[in-house]
């Protein structure tokens, strides 16, 4: 979308499944091997009871619906917030949701950004700016 | 590093060169196939003269260094701010770097972080908030 | 789309370039590894010049325009014909066309499926029939 | 096989478990997210009841046949047809089989090609055309 097309209130959202082969390779690009990622047996004995995300592949899913969806193809990325406020675990399924906050000039978009986890746990809040295509 | 060990001005950092599979892994496991990272004709005719890296993926070399080096394993991520401020073509070796810019109660540690390519440009700038093991 | 909402001569594209890495994993993840895809020395002295792509990664494109685009999320694949008509090599940049050419009784919809490299060249034409959502 | 050695009859398989890990990296090779490939909330409300595989991904099975065993190594594919007759699950084993139908003037071959999941189940049917090396 254009930035005249763009008006606050629109939401845009993407779902995925995060399985064990998104964390494996997610830690092979970035060289991310914390144990809380790769270990298992680590893992268990933590607090979360079990490997998880990382935290920036579930961010990630935010740059999705910026890129694919609102405003689309051609957005450029120029900051992004992020509190992490829960684990994603090895199979979940989570949503991240994008809606338009404010259109400013110059083609700038600022959108509140969130990721939760299938049955509505919160585990991403934060706010993106973006140069709309 | 547990949080005795923390110290304002303590620094580390992690070096990647930013290949074509890494880029092509990243759309992958996203779903973020905008034309700018997967597309060489459009990416071309671009601002950017070519493809280019996903911020996100740039970014998720900060996490790297947080879980690996300082504070390392066991690390828990409270929070991130990014400002993405030049591009990562596709071939750029990065370099991610944080210092502990504040040890706070309760564990907490704040960090300011920079991504920059081997020429100097800084790509990204931003803060970090963890929990140190 | 739903069936309602289809009509002949519609079109939706998508267009990415064919990486190593691309041809790569899909050798991987499907077994073919002909040497005309992982043989670089062997490619180089066949007929094509240099490593071409696997034919079904380039029809699987077709896949993507009618899952993601037309008629989109919640299409069901009933068949498709390909006639590989030209090598893709690696690098090339691709694009998968699909055009409604008929909308059928029970949300049965046929359409033209072609893929071009970037030069115009169709490497892959054929015939889709799917079930709208 | 050249084609002199190709007779009417001869057959050749090949059998493959499609694993998560697989569907997951077809999805980001081909840019095709289609919920029921990577949204396991959607995919167990669906028809189908968990994530299945993308089409076209079993399909390539057959490529590997013809690519590895029958004719094998140089084949050149002309043309495939295929109906997709049944879902082929996450974890299931499938076996692509070829048969040559009939060995044609310049080098060309005929052989129906099948796709069944490990309970005999049919899940694609068709028929390529191939040179053979």
């Amino acid at each position: 979308m254009t930035q005249r097309e763009l008006e606050v209130g629109q939401v845009a959202e993407f779902t995925k499944t995060v399985t064990e082969a998104d964390v494996v390779m997610f830690a092979g690009i970035t060289g991310d091997l914390n144990p809380a990622h790769v270990d298992q047996v680590w893992a268990e004995a933590s607090r979360f009871g079990g490997r998880i995300a990382h935290g920036m592949l579930s961010a990630s899913f935010i740059s999705t619906v910026l890129a694919m969806k609102l405003p689309g193809p051609g957005t450029i990325y120029l900051s992004q917030s992020l509190r992490f406020t829960g684990p994603v675990k090895i199979g979940d399924t989570v949503t991240a949701r994008v809606e338009v906050a404010e259109v400013m000039p110059k083609r700038r978009v600022r959108l509140t950004t969130t990721v939760r986890t299938h049955d509505g746990t919160q585990v991403i809040e934060g706010e993106a700016v973006v140069l709309a295509p």
